[in-house]
């Protein structure tokens, strides 16, 4: 039994209205496996890099936790980069610079070692690289989370909802989920995803939460108020991560379970911006965040007796 | 015992992007006061209203268990209208008309049978007016809310100052709280707040909850997902209503009545937008109102056992 996670590992280079950084560890993949690993001890990773990707960044991700022979290097190619920078809001951003690099030719290949895969989240990528892993697994995942983009809305949304009818949990964000179902209220736009083939559906708010529907329940999990935004980089990644480990580890995919993912999940990403990168994730102790996730629990906590 | 609301009685004419209105019944203490008086019995209204204001929407008033003694009517005025027309995204909207009329000159007097006032809200009026109304009483209430707007903080924010260190709850939504406090964090800006007199800070963020802030703790209370917003217009109101006629109600001030009394103006207000104008409010009935209720403690409950 394990987890498998296809996305990108890449470089990142960060502008925020609190410092700047060099090219540093980024990517889907990285945040994603990184949270889950805290969780879970059998997270496998799929992606490609480039030569000038440092090993030590692949001694890094094992130190975690994180199994890397998917994770093929093209020696000749370069690594993918993204370059963003934010505004004071820390809600948008300006990508400066997008090199695909190897990831144009991605074509991934599931390694035998992968085949145990009962847990497959797919991260942000082309939907077509999406399929292929799912197509190279010889037995279905117990459970597949899917996440994308508007971007593979304006290019690719034939292929989008194609991997659409294959998956069990979609991530997006509010207003992908809006583009996606020409909704604009959200309930709305819920019940038109959830016909298109996911089971559930996460709308990701950014710091003001996310909910999560299923046939005609929802429950909404808030963002914990936080004193500094230090870095959203990867938040929508960890968030993910934290989720699909905490259903791996326990191994329950019941709407009961996926709420307390979820809190797991809003608590990793509440760490993760506070530092450039994955350097909080990198220290982040298990203890640490379940003080964190006893936070949500009293955010949120308050007991009425109804009466009349 | 009694609960006083201060604020505008007025014609609101509102546009949305599924109908217009001509003008009809609005302001903000006929929303906090129809609110309220869904769960106290003892609600107050101090307004101003000019000659052209309907007799019969006294008596709706009164019908819905509002007294309105303080109202006072001035025959050669008019009556304070607004008009306004929403976005499609209802959190944005442009402001058409502002005719202040017999606003202009209030000059609030509080009548003797308003004496035993134990809650006062102080709907969003001149802070300077809103002073006046908490000089006039004989007793200091045992609890006093304001609401405020960003108006305000730009035209008169030394009497706005003056008037926050004599209340005890300040709500604001999170724009304001930014512009007030000078700090994007809402944590950062919560703790200013704070010390500039108010003990409890809510801070609403329309469809994306309400947090209370107090000493070091905090409370998030979502806003309901919802089908269709048909108008926002009261809604920030409705919210006060429910919240201080909760407390009313209770008569209980501490920090976990005050999150049921938020939770409770959630659920109020979630049905005020479902309408135009003042009409949901007014058909609302308690067991309904309890159902919603409910409805909040299934969106945001889940159980965590911690064990590593």
């Amino acid at each position: 039994m394990s987890l498998v996670i296809v996305g990108t590992v890449a470089f990142d280079a960060i502008e925020t209205p609190f410092g700047k950084t060099d090219k540093i560890l980024g990517g889907a993949a990285t945040f994603i496996s990184m949270a889950a690993a805290k969780l879970y001890d059998q997270v496998k990773v799929i992606s490609v890099i480039g030569g000038d990707f440092p090993d030590e960044y692949i001694t890094l991700l094992n130190d975690q936790g994180v199994q890397t022979e998917g994770i093929k290097k093209i020696p000749e190619g370069k690594t993918f980069f993204w370059s963003g920078k934010y505004h004071i809001d820390m809600n948008t951003r300006d990508t400066l610079i997008t090199e695909l690099n190897v990831l144009a030719d991605f074509d991934p290949q599931v390694p035998a070692s992968y085949n145990d895969c009962t847990y497959l989240m797919l991260g942000n990528l082309t939907p077509s690289i999406q399929k292929k892993v799912i197509n190279q697994l010889p037995v279905r995942p117990k459970l597949i989370v899917m996440d994308t983009m508007n971007f593979w809305m304006n290019t690719a949304m034939d292929d989008l909802k194609d991997v659409l009818t294959m998956v069990d949990v979609l991530t997006i964000n509010d207003e992908e989920a809006r583009q996606l179902s020409n909704e604009y209220s959200l309930v709305k736009a819920a019940r038109k995803i959830l016909s298109m083939g996911p089971k559930f559906l996460i709308i990701k708010k950014g710091d003001h939460g996310a909910l999560l529907f299923h046939e005609d329940k929802v429950f909404f999990a808030p963002a914990m108020p936080l004193e500094e935004v230090f870095d959203p980089t990867g938040a929508g990644d960890t968030f993910a991560g934290g989720f699909i480990g905490f259903l791996a580890k326990t191994d329950d995919i019941s709407f009961d379970n996926m709420k307390r993912a979820i809190i797991f999940g809003s608590a990793m990403a509440s760490f993760a911006v506070e530092k450039f990168g994955t350097e909080a994730l990198q220290e982040l102790k298990n203890g640490t965040l379940y003080n964190r996730v006893q936070q949500f629990l009293s955010l949120v906590k308050f007991d009425i007796i109804l009466s009349e």
